[in-house]
């Protein structure tokens, strides 16, 4: 490199650290152990589902070994790991009056509890499959959901995040969940209450907000949003309950948008594609947006505008 | 690691393995070479593409060849590992009677068929390209398109599953269709039937399912879905047409729903942004949702509640 | 492997490399080193997300070093790649008048002028860090929203794109910000314009077309569409302002899209969930789509046709 230019890179990384020090929330360099891996977290929770789903999630020594083989040293990988992260988390949260030895104690004592939660989550996984297979009829074999459905991989990544949730680990949950988000378009809050039987398809669009409570038997198509009525009121909302309840047996359909922590969606109901939802559902309830029958009549002349919103529309639904 | 930890996690490991052993579907530990491997498979689409695409998928030993070099030994792993994974689901398909080295004979076989229709493919590619250069005015380059359009990428990916698919290969299309899903939030199912001159445009939240046709020169947005009326049938639906028809020259906007398999949308029409469509539309129709000139006035005070749904609204449209 | 299938595999490459030579545009084969690299790029993308965030995008090495000391190491390697792409993507243009040398030292003064507006992008994207936190009740943290926000990430990705695209270089910043779309579904065209304190939420499905203007303190949410009346003028329409003019202190609510270049959202607006708007709107106006307070009622027989659409809802709203 011509040596013109390395004074130029020279004096821009001179610039760049003087920006490092103005102690900005975006400058961080005092401690770098100081923050969590996001990596690190993301291959934890490839480990997990390895563990929960054995046989379907394998690299390369997992074909050489039998699944009793290879699950001892996946665990311990994962027990270090996360209990690593997990003290990170613990000491990084102002609220925790909590030293760094105490924090990395109480991190491995949650991460413990948390596997041994595995089995438990296990046996949600599999009625959730089975949910997964009953309710599409596109679905060739289990096999296929475990290997290709988005919905069981969130709902999958879930259910562990939202066990670390429960254990009061801050900021580790948050991360798994944005890991499945990124690589399903569905964003669930690890906080979201999640029963039985549960089945998102498809799923690209959906999110389910923190204080979401959903009961058992619930299936819910892409692009339904579970959410908030505003967030206006920004941090002050914190530990409000702003997001809606879903009970049993009910099916949301595409696009369908239900706000509001006051919004109960009863038992039984079924909310068509597209709807917008504000307000409580009595149980049983079959919701959907208008449809007319247009009265269909073959089209005139195409108007040259090239803009489908001027005038030349033949139906307004 | 502390001897009483390693007790724990040796409990644990021990819970985990009798918990494999309860032979529900989530349980899959008799043999781990029945199973197809997910990661295998996305490789085959990555050097699939770079077959259709010479010089735009590379990675650093492509770099060094020329592409008459590489080809061969693209194709050979390609024939290899496609060969190996369709065995093994054609193994796995309780349907087909067919014993191991049957499976892996008619696997082989058809994995060659796949191969020598790529050039059928790589034509049908260069339409979808010409069609994506045509349709949108942002886009610099018909380069730009192959390495930056999510819809191009998609429909690739679709074009070459849609071919293992009519093949009779159970599972690997899925697989590679849910790759492609993940990257790019468009949701095609491999069995659906798309004709040339297809073009996605930013395209997340799009879903085409199953029994979708689409003919020649369609154009689609971001958050459209070709889907099914209602899935309470299950798995009694699977091979009832449940998704639309989109005939030729028909353009839909983002958002737009069209639902259930006896619905045709006409020749030539134009479905309006957010559109929800469950009846069939004649040819040359151009259908939009109700947009009304709204009657503008400037802010009366806000209202202090933070909820914009209870009173606050200025307009209801 | 048989040497009947070797035949084949022969005869299958022999028609391949037949097919290359028709000089379509998916056949590329002249000259491997004319296309920019997309992985090169996205590492790039990596690296500067590394330099802009200290301490949160680490390797392994990244760990092993103190931030003063990986600074110099990440820029050099960045301007290294970014020159070469940068040259690569000025050559291919045929817009400019440049050969091959040209294009080289061109793309290394563009290159070092980027890094040289880092320090202003690190103080914008500080902005936007502090306007998730205040904006979002589900925030724990500063550092959360660094690790595990879609948003701040896409707008992240944006701001770089944004710099490269004011430069004048072809085709990176589209390849850049369609990284951010694969991992996010946030699709950011690099033209956008967007002000001070930027916030993203969930984000999904959002589109942000390439001549959209968005002023300061603007907060949109999931599946927002920011987008041109129509493009059926294809590229005729390329210099056009198509996308709409988002004035400050605005928010749009989920699923909400606005539509074409001449739709001004005026200063202090808000936009409702799933509004359709396509014409402007005066500032300080709410705008809401309509909600009816349901007549709740118990429900009937549930009809058994399996159909929600014909004739079994209690509502239409």
């Amino acid at each position: 490199m011509p040596l013109a230019i390395d004074k130029e890179l020279d004096s821009i990384a001179s610039e760049l650290l003087a920006d490092y020090r103005r102690e900005r929330a975006i400058d961080n360099v005092s401690d770098l152990h100081r923050l969590p891996n996001r990596e690190v977290i993301f291959d934890c929770v490839r480990k997990l589902l390895a563990v929960i789903y054995p046989g379907y999630y394998r690299d390369e020594s997992g074909r050489r070994h039998s699944v009793g083989g290879i699950l001892p040293a996946l665990l311990e990988e994962v027990l270090h790991h996360l209990s690593r992260q997990a003290a990170i988390a613990l000491e990084g949260d102002p609220a925790l009056p909590c030293d760094k030895c105490a924090a990395r104690e109480r991190a491995r004592k949650l991460a413990l509890e948390f596997l041994r939660r595995l089995p438990k989550v296990r046996a949600a996984l599999e009625e959730d499959l089975q949910a997964a297979y009953e309710g599409d009829p596109a679905a060739f074999s289990l096999a296929e959901i475990i290997m290709a459905y988005p919905g069981l991989f969130a709902v999958s990544v879930h259910r562990l995040a939202h066990e670390l949730y429960r254990l009061g680990i801050p900021l580790i949950p948050r991360v798994m969940s944005e890991y499945a988000h990124s690589k399903t378009g569905i964003d669930i809050h690890p906080g979201a209450r999640i029963g039985r039987r549960f089945f998102i398809d498809h799923g690209t669009g959906v999110v389910i907000g923190q204080s979401t409570v959903i009961g058992n038997n619930v299936k819910i198509y892409q692009g339904v949003t579970l959410g908030a009525l505003s967030t206006q009121g920004g941090q002050a909302l914190r530990d409000v309950k702003r997001h809606p309840t879903i009970e049993d047996d009910v099916v949301i359909y595409a696009g369908a948008s239900i706000l509001g922590g006051n919004t109960v969606i009863g038992r039984g109901s079924v909310i068509g594609g597209n709807a917008f939802i504000t307000a409580s559902i009595r149980p049983g309830t079959r919701v959907s947006i208008k449809t007319k029958e247009l009265d269909l009549k073959t089209v005139r002349e195409k108007s040259g505008s090239g803009n489908p919103h001027d005038e030349c529309w033949d139906y307004a639904i």
